[in-house]
């Protein structure tokens, strides 16, 4: 069969001037996270297929690529389901793997641990404009610290990143599961529609309140509960501070350590911030993982519709491995968005090394080039970047080309 | 089904002690590799499954980890054979994207064009000793240059990568494919038998010559045959200089050009060279990849048995692809084989930032957590690691965890 000179349906090829890009922003959040303590690890790409599958991964669970079982275990003639053929599936965060790690590992770990992930995910989902089917993710999380100085520092370790990236005037939303809660209970809706209220929530960036009010009515919410529902969303908006509006109205719905909590997070981040942006109470936010249980957050940008990153406190999911909850919270930022976004802003990698280019006439005798490369070796070692390449027939358009990669300086070698 | 905590089978999590060696030794190398001009690019770590299984990758395409379809694609009902069930795999080496990539995008590069690769590899070996069935590989490819200067630049970036990571007293083993032909072919083997040859000589390392002996006996080849090739062997071996004594005793089955060739490499690497290691003419290395056509080498560490890495000159790959070869030449560094050395001889990460934990005890005020906070944001700025975390009750054991991480001062924070 011929071969095929495409990538994969969905996925793509890095070409040297994204590539530049990716590996100096990759050195900033790396340099930036490690500053605030964060320990870089690494997780395999693959997963046993059981822990991608136990729905703590909301709609991303659709979304698997799965990997066939292999020599004797593969049976395709007693096979009945995909289960059957299937032993383990590309990760599609790196936060379950995370857990799973740490519940293997703790012992080995210091405590709090604060880990830095960069990994590649995979969904397999419909591509489309910035989203592909294999991209980059780059988590920090810290387990095993239950008070809010892990969000602080989570969303201050965060936005120094991306203020050093060059983010001016994004916004950091921020909610509270338990706010989300309190507001449904208060309102009237049972626990058991909570999921559905939410999912409807969820899409207020996209249907505005209008639309959210007709789909809760849709629902077959009753009208009196949507009412009452939406009143709260547009009192928060209207006051002054949104989380002491709420407090005030839903009473004892809302625990007051919630309230509290939430408080002392924006006091430390707005006294602390070294980037500039806001940090906004956003009631409407929900986040689609199922798997938060407090505090969650998203990064919004004024260039980009839709979030750029987000997280959230997950203090149940490492439970789910080992029987016995730990503290978690975490900060995933969306790197392929943040590298569309400087690709499209013109973006440059500032400092430089010092780029030169040896062009080697042809013919050039082979015993005195030698000398040539040994020249190359002694400016690399002075920290210059040297390229030795044959020099082509027509000079002046391999010289306009090498200028394109950034080679300033050409040294020229003749054959006589 | 109850989670499971181990990484999946043959595969490992990363811990953060190995995980700082890894970081550091993958900057080591892209410095290095970008000072002789070599520009990192990137591909998915999927590709479509034909172009792994169309024999140019040996046995490695008996292990590749393959991927099942998804959505409508799949039909476990009429699905005769695996191939009905699969369409992409995980790619099992850098080689083969490269190639594909470089026919997808050769009107985007620049030529000759100098690729660094470093990513992960994924195959179903039987798991072993630094063996894994997912690693990091990190591959530099010289593409469209046909002379030696892309083996010279090779060998000499690689070298100075390992030079510059510690390592001293290696060698790089080197041999040409087309000398390999020539003493079959001088010893009356004729070309369809080349292979089975080859695989057999393969061996010399683990069996020796007298196991060459006698596993070509035992395929059938007449003794005639095999004492004139073993000769070969001897001669080349106890001769001052292997390649002269080659060339005068096999005449006319080995080209004048390919000799000299080889001395031109010789004689470049060895006065451009910044490592300590020799460069050492191996008649008996043959490298599995049935895709090399020219030079080939490897590296040999004395504390590792067996190769640390290799390469050579592949020039009939991309034309498999576009129908047009492109002369092609690459060295892959055997990543984790390195991090294995490194980690068994104790290394040491030089220059790390100055590392300070905060400690907070336990109740400190809400609202004064931002002013400890802002003193670590300073510090962060100014270049240090600051960690900042919550006193434990036993904070001697507490600081004597943090100073295994590398936190050398403590500031504490009391509550009163």
């Amino acid at each position: 069969m011929a071969l095929v000179k495409k990538p994969v349906n969905g996925m793509k090829d890095i070409l040297p001037a994204e590539m530049q890009i990716r590996d100096y922003v990759q050195t900033v959040i790396k340099d930036t996270y490690r500053s605030f303590g964060f320990t870089p690890i690494e997780t395999p790409c693959m997963e046993s297929i059981v822990n991608l599958t136990n729905k703590q991964g909301g709609e991303n669970e659709k979304l698997i690529f799965k990997v066939l079982k292999r020599g004797e275990k593969l049976n395709l003639e007693t096979a009945q389901t995909e289960a059957d053929l299937v032993d383990f599936g590309m990760r599609y965060d790196l936060t379950v793997p995370l857990a799973r790690y740490y519940s293997s590992h703790a012992n080995e770990l210091p405590s709090p641990f604060k880990a830095l992930q960069i990994g590649s995910v995979w969904r397999a989902d419909r591509p489309q404009r910035g989203r592909y089917r294999q991209f980059m993710q780059c988590d920090i999380d810290i387990l095993g610290e239950p008070s809010n100085l892990a969000e602080i520092e989570l969303i201050l370790a965060t936005t120094t990143t991306l203020g050093k990236l060059g983010f001016r005037r994004f916004e950091i939303r921020i909610n509270e599961r338990r706010i989300l809660k309190a507001m449904a209970a208060y309102s009237g809706f049972s626990e058991e529609d909570y999921d559905t209220v939410f999912v409807i929530l969820d899409k207020m960036d996209k249907i505005g309140m209008d639309g959210v009010r007709e789909e809760l009515a849709q629902a077959g919410f009753p009208e009196a509960l949507i009412q009452k529902y939406t009143a709260l969303f547009e009192g928060a908006a209207k006051a002054a501070d949104g989380i002491s509006y709420l407090a005030d109205v839903l009473g004892g719905y809302l625990e007051a350590e919630t309230v509290t909590n939430m408080k002392e997070i924006a006091a430390s981040v707005n006294s602390c911030k070294t980037a500039e942006f806001e940090l906004v109470f956003d009631p409407t936010l929900v986040r689609g993982m199922s798997y938060y249980t407090g505090t969650i957050f998203e990064i919004a940008m004024p260039e980009f519709g839709g979030s750029c990153g987000g997280g959230g406190r997950y203090d149940k999911m490492i439970g789910n491995f080992t029987g016995k909850d730990v503290a978690a919270c975490g900060f995933s930022i969306g790197f392929e968005r943040i590298i569309l976004l400087l690709l499209e802003s013109g973006f440059q990698v500032p400092k430089q090394p010092e780029k030169t280019a040896y062009l080697i006439e042809k013919g050039y005798p082979g015993e005195k080039l030698a000398e040539v490369i040994a020249k190359a070796q002694e400016a690399r070692q002075n920290g210059q970047q040297v390229l030795v390449v044959r020099m082509n027939k027509n000079k002046k358009f391999q010289k306009e080309q090498l200028k394109k990669e950034g080679y300033e300086d050409f040294v020229e070698f003749f054959n006589r």
